[in-house]
């Protein structure tokens, strides 16, 4: 194989994060994210929400982000709003269930949830004999590699705050979001519109780590204490720490981020060229040309990529995922192998 | 501060895993544990086994490794059966019970269990409605320092397969353990006499990472499932692999442990020879001397560590922590000062 | 209001489970279902499956009935298929995820599952990222009043046998589906085609109470301690002993649903004479007749019913459920009303 | 066997209440507690409570109602605080666990908590890697007996109060607690000091059924969705509406209680005639006489009861239980086969 656009954490980390493991690594430091590099990383972060009084934690992946962070916001009866295509509804063995809840799903063409969607859940549920949704999970990025506009999210939250739910919203690939050009998004906007969310650093050039921002003051307290009940309070923070402080120095982060969002409007661009239609408009690091199966065949022996649905009888739509670490090479390289 | 003894992860990894992350950062891997490093780590393990055919699972830390593994095994009304003093019982906020399970504790003089123990409970849960133990939960070392011999934890494997309960070792320092003077133990002798255990890497040189060993077919089946549902199935996996292939290369794991304890070992001496006793017999990695409490209070100024427990009215117990990257400068002063 | 057909537990017990209460009150018995009058219910319901050795535990309703069946089928990470109508799927706030397990509906258009329906569940969880189908739920009659042929039950059982599954069947209006004309199962059939159901007493003439049928031997083992520990376990087991008891000698319970179901019959006829149709062919004790707004607002002053779904602008299906103590008069007098 | 003293349920109700079941069987009533005979009930039972504002609920049996309530009330990381001997410890197969929370137990000689208990649990629970202790369980009478005073009962909700804990009492035998020679609580009282109770009907000559008193305004929201989801609303709540009803009506309840107690303190007398000691002293409907073994078996053979715990190596304590139903010409004629 040549090259996998398989997914955004087939690398390792940035160098400037090895770097930093390196420097600081015989320091002795207290664990459990009270080292001075976690903190050094919290008030950097901080910087970025024009002084609203958020809380930060780091944790280890996307998985175990969202059902720490949904679980300890709902009470044993409550459940979740996720489009069907939401990562905690699909891709997560069932560990939002695990915790006790259910998940109330539904369908989207784009994977995002508009106001109308969440209306119509909240409406069918009421009676005690049903669940009482109270969190609204999203994606930004979505799992279709949409992002949304200030407005929309304005909208989902303005709805949510007249009808006593918390939006959640899971930014495992946020990075590609903010950077899009259809963004107009900035992290302090969306600590003002959602009550939790989270920053994606395993997807963006970190070797681990996500870090939980936590603005809705009720949903505060004894964090810190879900995470050590489900496994993810890590004995040595420092090293997500770590991640989130080289990240967030001269804003790495967003450089990164946009470094796969330009590698996929490269592929994109040469794709349309060659008369390609795609599942879904390319807007962030995640794209879904439609291609013959036969040229899909060929593709294979080169490149990884998942296929991810049949269009057609003849037809299927690929996924290919760029990253922070995409050579353009490779890039340039598809395209021609493409023609 | 001069000096902390305060834990075994106060630093960060052993040069040799930086360095490896270092070389190995660009290459494209598989996510998931299924990258090339994960598997020549797991070759690299498995070779402790004698050709016991074991499972090989890295996780990222000791809590998450203990409610998976333990959660994996455990039909519903099942319970654990585990030393009050036992890391579950105490110091994981209530990981175990968040997964539905009882842990029947037993109080032990030296944190270890031996058979009339679990007897005891066995024999006490004599009808349906009680839960019904299955699982015993054993540390080696144990959180006070001790360490299992050979022969007790034969006694304890028989009594288990003779009672179908299932024995289950948390190794988060079996590294000091090991190489403990008193040790007569291998990990192929644990695999044969336990049916799931962990060799931790946090607290001996990794950045973090736990290795779960399963050798009872009978629960291999879908543990990365279980993984995934609890968020214990890192992205990276790489990033656990490297951890394991390092330490497993020439010994080092070994290596680092001795170290550990020679360090340890060469604390207690000096502290007995300054006319001190102990609370439990420094055999390993973790030390419990006791002191008068305005000794206590003046060590403190220069060093880290926790006060244990008190002893009397006028003296505690304070419990020190070496590691792989204890510096012998600094138990070489921490014995001049206390003089 | 003149009369209730909201359901089918609006009147107490047939008067046989009263006077049987009466007659056996100051016998002293064993709890928890060990009573001489639970074992002789056992063996006379025993009689019922052609010497098939099925186990019998009887429960107090049906919410607790499935909640404690399933759990005590599923390992952590599996899941349970239902239509998007199954009872556990909408209306037992949540009670199977909060036992840690996802259902997996689907939508249908009669309220049953077909084996493609299962097929198509089955092929999309092809991952470890994913849940795993382990349960296939269906009810008898389903939420809609739909009854299930022999053939059908036939075919999915097969299906989930050839696939490793469970196949459960919800029976809280058994009766009434076990006597519809369209029905060809009998009790025996049941107990062959699937590996747990419950037959439901609490919606066919007892005070309270369902009784588990399990006739998987591999489902069988501590039933009883699951029960326990979901509070399932009645200490005067007695109560529901003489349900059951009274329900089967002289298959009182299947002259029961046969009322019901001819008090359905009847019903539906009037309302088609009158010119209406229905939202679903009605075959079992719960009929759908649409009929304009206007007419179900100058029903309701007479008249108890749920108003289950809007048909057009200006037409709604409701749901009359008629039960074993219908008066048949309140059935003539309705048909007269509607005039 | 002549007579069963091994428990307080095993006869049916007292007629007064299948009297009223067969009364009402035919009324038409709504489901799910909303019954005209709930809310009869309800506000019989509240007038016990000097004009206070509880809430009531009528649930089936002693785990349920525990679960239930304990896990209403509980975050996930949060503890309750039990005597070894508490029902929900030993008793209920991990119910409480199962909903995913630990209970602290204490060692207590007489079944009763006191303060320095308590104390002693919060204080051992003072940091973030522990569950942090919320709810107080105590019962009353215990399960060996003793009943609590009005002051020592104070002092526990003060302690209570004063630390952010919730005191919650179990009453499955509260009626015979409250008619002890010993109690000097009310109903009212009971409410004014703890949070959250119950009303024990199954053990009071109930056929089934117990009375949740949620007296803390914070507890009481959407307690009827938590009812549903653990399978504890019973469709036809008419059933339980009924036990309490006439419980109440005249004050029954007590004057059963006082029934048993008179029994019990009747065998009691004739024990300590023959010169018997007793492992506690007897002052609620439970008693636990101290006899040499071989006199335990001779009584075995007429006698229904339990044998509680070894007192040296030739006696052993028995448990005998009377109830509402207990026959006075039992009591005489075991006092006479004891000579």
């Amino acid at each position: 194989m040549k090259y996998s656009f398989k997914n955004d954490y087939s690398e390792g980390a940035h160098t400037r994060i090895l770097e930093s493991l390196m420097r600081t690594n015989l320091v002795q430091e207290p664990g459990y994210g009270e080292d001075s590099l976690s903190m050094e990383a919290r008030d950097l972060l901080l910087r970025k929400f024009d002084g609203r009084d958020v809380d930060i934690h780091f944790t280890s992946g996307g998985t175990q982000t969202n059902l720490v962070s949904i679980s300890s916001i709902l009470r044993p009866y409550e459940s979740v709003i996720a489009p069907a295509s939401g990562h905690i509804a699909m891709h997560e063995a069932g560990a939002i269930e695990s915790t006790g809840h259910k998940i109330n799903t539904v369908d989207t063409a784009d994977g995002k949830l508009r106001v109308q969607d969440i209306k119509a859940v909240v409406d069918a549920h009421d009676d005690e004999h049903m669940v009482t949704p109270r969190v609204v999970f999203v994606s930004d990025s979505t799992e279709v590699g949409s992002v949304y506009s200030k407005r929309e999210l304005a909208e989902l939250s303005a709805f949510c705050k007249a009808n006593g739910l918390y939006l959640y919203l899971d930014g495992a690939r946020l990075g590609s979001a903010l950077t899009s050009a259809q963004n107009d998004l900035s992290l302090a906007d969306i600590a003002e519109l959602v009550d939790m969310f989270y920053i994606g650093g395993t997807k963006n050039g970190a070797l681990l780590g996500e870090a939980v921002i936590i603005s809705n003051d009720a949903l505060k307290e004894d964090f810190r204490i879900h995470m050590k009940q489900k496994g993810a309070l890590l004995a040595k923070g420092r090293v997500l720490g770590i991640q989130f402080l080289e990240l967030f120095k001269d804003d790495l982060f967003f450089e990164l981020a946009r470094h796969a969002n330009r590698m996929a409007m490269k592929l994109a661009e040469g794709i349309k060229n060659r008369g390609y239609e795609f599942l879904t408009e390319p807007v962030s690091n995640q794209i879904f040309p439609i291609f013959p199966d036969p040229l899909i065949e060929k593709l294979r022996e080169n490149y990884g990529f998942y296929v991810w649905d049949k269009v057609g009888t003849e037809r299927s739509a690929i996924r290919l995922v760029t990253s922070w670490a995409t050579l353009e090479d490779a890039v340039d390289e598809f395209i021609v192998d493409l023609g």
